[in-house]
């Protein structure tokens, strides 16, 4: 029986559901081959930096998190499953195995990248180890929360670099992909540096700062700008953000600063103006100018329409004194780029000895061809200003990473001696124990804005020593040898 | 105190923080004016349709019917409301308004275009009448439901008309934006006329077809291709669609006949192969060959690799011999317009001697000058096949369509006499109370596919009659007037 509302099926408290078919076509391929105790390890990693950028800013983690707690089937769940058919009209599913899935949860190891560090093509945000089938029906939903709120984690990044020393400001949840994609997305902005959001429900449930005046139709609910502004300052004097593009931009200008008057003689002074339309740099430059002259130099000019990264450069090129950016469509939907392609790929299966035996993806691309083994990221920081020096994906099968690498482009560099080293995963899941206490969302957000600012003063990344270390490398091009490709 | 899990936030009973701050503050400000039982009247519609059409496909009602339905503050809601403050360090919001926040529900009337009903650029998809703070405070998230719905429904109705009589499958959750992201995108994708989905939550939730057979990593866990192969059919006899291009796609098809034989002797039949790589047309016709040479002409290609309507339209061109469309990415972020740009206009307020008075919101392009009044829609059909032959936007207060109306273009046509007409907008709620039993979806399904079908018909849609009735078109001409524009 359906709930009485469809949204209400966004949530449940068991997200085992939240999966492909094919998750549970070969979980149950697994059953009955008896192979579903059999240990793997999967990582989930993009291949391409979004946006025609150098690297990502991860986000996610705390959904994840959700996830994976929540790898349940109901009984209710279970049924459905069971009422499946396949070609030939019988059941799809086995009652063993519908039987198993009702008891199964999660039991394996999970790593993680932190929310709010910089990642970098191939190299692991989650590394997911356990029973093979529990890896594989978490999939879909890890792909799902982890692809979108790194994408607008770092399309946000993006946009507050734009901006500068500016205040940047999230409006999107109207044009959001449904409810949880404007949450997500709300959350994730904030990650990436936004300083606040539109969204209510976002500002109560993670405390993320909340801004809002008026829009468009409080004004022609009145008979003119003037009273419209008048009741808006009455009604919300300490609020006193006036749009004023209604009708004409330069008499609403005007027409603030009239009431912003009326507003300091009651004892309150006019926060600012919006402007929503037109050209942004003039009509910026016209409104710093007139509301200096009536003294009010402190009145903030606050800009939004179809803005993001570039059209921030290009006012600001053009010098507008814009203090304040509202932004919504193009960065909730990362409208450039509306999906980050993260790929979810097994890297190593245990074998019936008891020994792990490494997995690649082929691909007509080298490229594409997924890494091997149990993957870990080690960074190279200089110790006095924690600029990033390094970063090299390794094969903890193999022991500590050798300090000599690969990158993409084929050269082999060895990292500089007397660097400080971090370990870029960190364990979050230990046999289905949560282990990870997830920071608060605003030191996340600190370390997302300190995070992105180091990496970004990497001026020639197609230099910067990041790739795979040697025994990695030898490791992967030995296996494509085995599948009778030509080493590289 | 926030609940257990992030995901959990997504669903409330209550979605009356489902909003932008700025709805509160000028419903605070409504309130303090005592405007709040003022009436006035709403339109939801977009001003451009997507994808560089003509038209969109209407959904998202059923979801828009639980928003209005959930319009409710909670004593939590409330709390938190009270504790933001203004630039001042003062409240934001006082406590009467906050009493009368948390008795508030919907009071008012919405009438709707149905779901799966094709809807023209301007023309309502939903007209909310009612107190204004009601209406106000519905807007963000009414528009987040349709916007996406309907973008999500269009582009599915796209990719489906280049599919012609192939079978399409929605694939797209892992790269969905968040989790009803993927719920609402594989509802609006069958809505769109999509024949199933591999998201298996919304399966169970609405009655959709779901499918889904193996991936790569299945094939990557056994010793050799053709042992996956094996092993699968054996798991799953009636469900058996071998991915062909884990390592050699050419191979991968051989080992699936290969199997599809022993399969035959064991009495079930493979039901096909997938290609998710590599020149689809090439391959699509060499397996097809292959299959039908070694004895499967009823083995169906199954084909998925970042495809769209575009995608789709090439390769038939190029002689694919594909019988079933595997979609992901492109379809459920709308990938090349992730947004649809819906707006939420006020069109009508009532005086205070209870006469209805229009507005409009202004541009300095007339294209985006909202229309005034009471909108209906009447759509023409020719009686005998249905086919569409004229669509008027007028005002309910004016009376009935005069049957003379001006196109964008700023023709004046009369509508042909004797033609079959009908209101499009249904009545949803009527003094708050849900009137409107949604039809299911597989019907919504049928009526989509036919309406889609019946308006794609129209060749030359700039000479098609559409726009706004004469009476309508004049009115707003006169306001543009009133407010110093010249008459176009």
């Amino acid at each position: 029986m359906p709930p009485s509302s469809h949204l209400s099926e966004v949530y449940r408290p068991d997200f085992g559901m939240l999966t492909d078919l094919y998750q549970l076509t070969m979980a149950a391929g697994y059953y009955d081959q008896k192979l579903h105790q059999r240990k793997a390890i999967f990582h989930l990693f993009y291949r391409k930096a979004p946006f025609g950028g150098d690297f990502a800013l991860s986000a996610g983690l705390a959904l994840a998190i959700d996830i994976v707690k929540g790898l349940k089937f109901s009984a209710d769940d279970v049924q459905y499953l069971g009422r499946l058919k396949g070609a030939n009209g019988k059941p799809l599913f086995k009652e063993p195995f519908l039987n198993y899935l009702q008891r199964l949860k999660f039991t394996g190891n999970i790593y993680a990248v932190p929310e709010g560090e910089v990642v970098l093509p191939h190299e692991p945000l989650l590394r997911i180890e356990g029973n093979i089938i529990e890896c594989q029906l978490l999939e879909t939903a890890l792909l799902a929360v982890m692809n979108f709120s790194t994408l607008i984690a770092t399309k946000a990044a993006r946009i507050k670099a734009a901006a500068g020393a500016d205040t940047v400001l999230e409006f999107g949840l109207r044009r959001a992909q449904g409810i949880d994609g404007g949450l997500t997305a709300s959350r994730s902005a904030y990650i990436g540096g936004c300083d606040a959001s539109s969204n209510v429900w976002a500002g109560r449930y993670y405390n993320i700062p909340i801004k809002g005046t008026h829009a468009h139709s409080w004004v022609m609910a009145f008979p003119s700008e003037e009273e419209a502004f008048e009741a808006y300052a009455k009604a919300m004097p300490n609020n006193s953000v006036f749009l004023v593009d209604t009708y004409d931009t330069l008499d609403g200008i005007a027409a603030a600063i009239l009431e912003g008057k009326k507003l300091r003689e009651r004892g309150h002074e006019m926060l600012g103006v919006r402007l929503d339309s037109g050209d942004l740099a003039e009509l910026s430059i016209a409104a710093r100018e007139m509301l200096d002259t009536a003294g009010f130099p402190d009145a903030q000019v606050i800009a939004s329409d179809s803005l993001d990264e570039y059209a921030i450069a290009d006012l600001k090129a053009r010098g507008a004194r814009i203090d304040v950016w509202g932004i919504g469509t193009r960065l909730v939907t990362a409208h450039d780029q509306p999906a980050l392609g993260g790929v979810y790929k097994l890297a190593a299966i245990e074998e019936d000895n008891g020994e792990w035996s490494p997995r690649i993806k082929l691909s007509e691309t080298v490229f594409k061809v997924s890494n091997p083994g149990r993957q870990g990221v080690r960074r190279y920081y200089d110790e006095q200003n924690d600029f990033p020096m390094g970063s090299i994906i390794y094969n903890q099968f193999n022991g500590a990473p050798s300090g000599r690498f690969y990158t993409e482009e084929g050269f082999s560099i060895s990292a500089p001696p007397g660097l400080r080293e971090d370990e870029l995963l960190r364990p979050v899941f230990e046999d289905g124990v949560l282990v990870y206490a997830s920071p608060s969302l605003q030191s996340t957000r600190d370390r997302a804005l300190k995070s992105w600012r180091n990496w970004s003063r990497i001026t020639n990344f197609a230099n910067f020593p990041h790739g795979l270390d040697a025994a990695l490398y030898e490791e992967k091009m030995q296996l494509l040898e085995d599948f009778g490709f030509d080493a590289l």
